[in-house]
């Protein structure tokens, strides 16, 4: 079972906008155990679609589509699905009534006649009811293809995904399992981990492939195998995860991929029943911003002070100027003092405070670009380590980020 | 004059990782008048490559590949390319030298034999070299079509298309001129807009593509050419855009499609000389973090004051206990202490303050999830507006942050 998803709209050929729909759609399928082949983006483009359905349904048993579905003119994936399918467009009486409904609802204003131009479908296509928006999914199928098409539109192809899409392929096709289990590491580069690791990932069975995943500090190692017994591939992976352990466990942080380590703290601080607050500065609430991104946040985080402006991190903060005048405001004496004194300001049991040079020019101080504090505050104490994170400034932010998040790990749990 | 993009990477297909750098190198090419036809991304699989790149081949005569050249048994570009090619791989003392630098410099022990493949290159290959890593770029050509292959990693692979890649295509290859023009719009649908344009869409010349390209309460027009002649280009795009303004003036907040919002207002903010702050609730330091992640930020931002818990804006920002009793903490009463507050306590021309609930759990207050207050305090005084932004929480944030953006803007422009 192989699947393949085309992605149309010239925004994503000229690079307006990053094609995040499919990784989505991608990491959807692939949990039900269909393997996405490949994935193709083309324009808003007759002849080109065309060759890319014809293409993909030589190969493939899916074909999900998405974008071209606008009310607009340059939106033509609905016509040339009719055209590969040799069917013409006929109003859909439910979508119609959903549209009005939409209007009446939220936008408090008569649909037009080119919203209800939305309401039609090719006459052979099943209809798949999009409860975000206007445009609906289609469902077509064609020699044992089934093509599938949705809007572009991020939320309303990820609800189409999760309600319509994945349920109809569960019924329809026969799946093998596909199980990856993703090990997170930090602290050790790609090669010096292979190299630890190179007896284990030659011994490994034929039926386990290894990826290196490397990103900003951190390498993940993704096992993959399918099959059609569950458990035997889930103890067939278990046994090779846990021969990692003696070699590499010291830079293991977690396993699966979806844990991400603010996940892992907020679990953690969640758990424990302990509260956070941060202070930052070149960080700019990015840490904050992490934790709040998830829901429950409210349960141990109370706030941040993102301290930009050094007469901020004296005025607002506490910092003494006399220390900011001898250490200057990028030091491991100015990092303490605002983790201390935003965990004091808030009340909570921990604290992290970053504050260095992320460039592109000097600040207040006269470290390199580059040069990073963080600091960490818990019942026991305050620390802060100093980190060189290179010259590229989104890096910078990042990197520093992730590394907060280590330390205040770790720091949690020996507590 | 026609590219591909080939993106190769399990991680991509497995939906592990999103594609960012095929809409960075779509962008770059199409800045220098290279039109992308499409954008494979396929599996770290030998006939997988083989196929893409032979299709490729036969349609472009430039093709960019990116990914499957890390040092490790699961990256197979290189050595399918030397098949493609016909050709071996061969050390080159340039690249075994970088790596050799790099590792000096960075890592501090020697390399390896695993660090030393990554010194091996196609025999009849220019090689590209990569500053930021170890895997050099590729690039080798075949019956008219120049191939490049590059690392995946995103910074390395951005260092080598603004250094390396863009430089030699400008000097090998003849190119139209390309020009886009998105103009920016708020608080008017897809629809809408276009039954105001209608006319003037019908008019625009063949030569002008028109697209629309909605997002969270904006939506981007975006017009394209091309031709020999870039002055011409302009004119006839200009005089289009002017005919706009009549039609929607009111909605359009800028043009050029790097203008973020959050740009505007930094660059506003700093022609000024206005400093700002924010308070923010529910955004969890998002409008703070969109403002730093710029450089420059410094000239005009002084700080944040996350107040995620209720306890928090009382007892930090000082939003009187009774207020919050009497309109509940989500509120414009709060939401409007909370501006002035931090205005005045971190002494800024301009505060930006977001109180609301972004659900999924309603918090210390009984409003409905989606219900958002923001408030913009300046010289002028402080007021708060209400929104109601649906009831996806990470939908509820982005399109909080811009509406602030959006309230600031005005308000800053006003003053």
């Amino acid at each position: 079972m192989q699947a393949e998803i085309i992605t149309i709209g010239d925004e994503i050929l000229i690079g307006q906008i990053v094609d995040t729909n499919s990784a989505f759609i991608s990491k959807a399928l692939n949990k039900i155990g269909v393997s996405v082949y490949q994935i193709t983006s083309i324009q808003d483009d007759k002849a080109h679609i065309l060759d890319a359905l014809k293409s993909a349904n030589s190969r493939s048993q899916l074909v999900i589509l998405t974008g071209g579905l606008g009310p607009t003119k340059d939106d033509i994936t609905k016509h040339t699905l009719c055209e590969y399918f040799g069917d013409t467009l006929v109003e859909n009486k439910v979508v119609l009534e959903h549209i009005e409904f939409l209007f009446k609802k939220y936008i408090s204003t008569p649909i037009s006649d080119m919203n209800r131009l939305q309401a039609l479908v090719p006459s052979r296509a099943q209809v798949l009811h999009n409860a975000y928006g206007t445009a609906p999914g289609i469902w077509m199928e064609n020699k044992g293809t089934v093509f599938v098409s949705m809007p572009g539109v991020p939320f309303e192809m990820k609800g189409l995904i999760k309600d319509q899409v994945i349920p109809k392929i569960r019924k329809q096709f026969k799946r093998p399992y596909i199980l990856h289990k993703t090990i997170m590491t930090y602290g050790l580069g790609e090669s010096a981990i292979a190299e630890k690791i190179a007896d284990w990932e030659n011994d490994l069975p034929e039926t386990i492939k290894l990826a290196y995943l490397p990103s900003l500090g951190r390498v993940r190692l993704r096992l993959s195998t399918k099959g059609t017994h569950k458990e035997a591939l889930v103890t067939a992976i278990d046994a090779e995860v846990k021969k990692l352990y003696p070699l590499i466990g010291d830079i293991i942080y977690g396993e699966e991929e979806d844990e991400s380590i603010e996940a892992l703290v907020a679990k953690l601080l969640t758990d424990k029943k302990y509260t956070l607050s941060t202070a930052e500065s070149f960080t700019g609430g990015k840490i904050s911003n992490s934790l709040t991104a998830m829901p429950g946040a409210s349960k141990y985080f109370k706030g941040a002070l993102v301290s930009y402006a050094t007469a901020t991190k004296i005025e607002t903060l506490g910092v003494p100027k006399a220390l900011v005048d001898k250490h200057s405001v990028v030091s491991a004496e100015v990092a303490c003092a605002m983790a201390t004194n935003v965990k004091e300001l808030l009340g909570t049991d921990f604290a992290v405070a970053t504050t260095g040079n992320a460039g592109p020019e000097k600040g207040d101080s006269q470290v390199p670009i580059g040069t990073v504090f963080i600091a960490i505050a818990s019942p026991k104490g305050t620390f802060a380590q100093q980190f060189t994170m290179g010259n590229h400034r989104e890096r910078i932010v990042q990197k520093s980020v992730n590394k907060a998040f280590e330390l205040l790990q770790k720091e949690i749990i020996n507590f």
